[in-house]
């Protein structure tokens, strides 16, 4: 069942780093969320969607849109702990409020990464002031088009049903990492 | 004076490429408009504002936006006449309707660039549904923002009056030519 | 017949620019020569063929190693005079000196082209320290091979009869101008 | 004291990946040898040493040429341990064999990066067949510089006494992390 247009969930967690409590969506209802499912080391994460998150966070007023990210670790658990992700977040100089998503360890899938059914990472999640998902996209979007999403539900003020563009996913589909994305099992 | 929240004028133009007849902006009433200003040797424009221009053309629907080129020429006019200027945009593959700025031989500044207040190469100019300039840039702006900005005027219905974002020049402000633009005398 | 390990033929040309007089080969022997075919409308040459010609000679010392331009015009002769060229070489900073490969009415084809026989622009000649062709390719070729095989001609004192690398082009074929190259008819 | 022009000492390890056997530096003499310092969580080593590590075995014979990779972890030792260092060559798909600095718990700095001098990460030493390091930095270096350097060496065989170019470290020196490079206490 897609998820578009539906109220998002809010997001389950172990831990929230770069912040000092817990964020619930529903209180970042009014704003437009940028929402960033990514892992350590994942080199599309490391090359592209993070700098285009923090791009993100720079370029839009925190009163208008807000960068979320979300580690969902669903391979190399053990390289990529609590504290491997803070000296990760101090050495890449991320400035945003990062989630760490809740491990299932039955599954190996963490339970944000389940609920929101995202394929791997990157992942993009945009959120309306509504609270609505409205895009999600597993792999890299140009910078142009992201801005033109984002321009697009940051002007809105009324209420749409339309996703704002068709979601297409730009990653090919070979499981494991490459360098568009990394898969999850 | 400011020409922001201003209905735009029309273009003043020797000739027209890429396009069975002569545009007027008030036919595109209804549209966004992206106007690039450029001269086919200035090398930012080359190098970025050009292939900006060809990829907001391919990011948005014809419907909603049209880009327009205008051939700015203010300096080495006898290298960027019309038949140079033809074998430029064949080489560089240029699908957009391009106005040439009709020359002016007394200042050697053309008149669309003198009307519109143009400092130089390259210039972005966006123009509403309604036809009003609500933005204007000298020198290169990256393509989150410009995506931001013309995202927010395809989705608006309503009347506002503010510019989408500050008029604020990216560029430096050396005259002639550098890596991010030409500017006029 | 292949021109790999013969003495390069003079340059035949109608002007120069960039320097207060005629430059021969003859007179580049005891340093490698590194010799750019061009043209200032075409997109290759523009966005990687120069850049990287004025790279190289600002890596090497001038006692070493002569960057030369060459411009091959072979399509819109009309767009691309001895004028024009000033003008591009002035909005584009080039330092080094540039040769105007003598036009051939009758073929369209300019002479030095012809005879070095050159498949289209950019193309680029190593020449030894012997003043023998060491190398030739049409087609982009990345930094760090170029910079292995100058380092190779710069290091070498000995006589030796093997190009640096094999000859291969990486530029596809398609006639006309692409992303890569353009090609002569 | 400078290493310039002396033998390489032998590297202190206290492992290797991506090899079936220890390497000695003894070992590869007769060869080129491009040893590459850095750490998995170094921005500047994910971003441009160990791509440019990559792309230099690829454009060159390992007849002629070796490149190792030496783990130098100097900060966050809990996050780039043996088991993470080994999900990160996985994921970014290295192929070159890469030995682990032996620690040194009292100073936190490696054995190696103690011996060789190494003021952080990324660091370049060439070593000639000769087995002596001929150049060594710390930070970036371009690859147009780095191919003439490497050419130079590969092409050499005589014995001579200078270094290859002048030892100049590209990188600043702020303490710490930044896109240049990460610089050890």
């Amino acid at each position: 069942m897609s998820l578009i247009n539906n109220i998002a969930p809010e997001l389950i967690t172990s831990d929230w780093l770069n912040t000092d409590s817990v964020i619930s969506l529903q209180s970042l209802r009014g704003k437009v969320v940028f929402l960033h499912g990514f892992q350590m080391l994942c080199p599309a994460c490391v090359t592209h969607g993070l700098p285009q998150a923090s791009a993100v966070r720079n370029a839009f007023s925190q009163q208008e849109l807000a960068v979320i990210g979300l580690h969902t670790v669903f391979e190399h658990h053990h390289a990529m702990g609590r504290e491997a992700l803070k000296a990760f977040i101090h050495e890449y100089r991320l400035r945003f409020p990062i989630a760490i998503d809740m491990p299932d360890p039955v599954s190996g899938i963490p339970l944000s990464m389940q609920q929101f059914d995202l394929r791997g990472t990157p992942s993009i999640l945009l959120i309306d002031r509504q609270g609505r998902i409205r895009f999600h996209q597993f792999g890299h979007i140009d910078d142009l088009k992201l801005g033109s999403m984002l321009g697009q539900l940051v002007a809105e003020t009324d209420i749409t049903e339309k996703p704002v563009v068709d979601n297409k996913s730009s990653a090919n589909e070979t499981k494991g990492c490459n360098e568009h994305s990394c898969i999850s099992p």
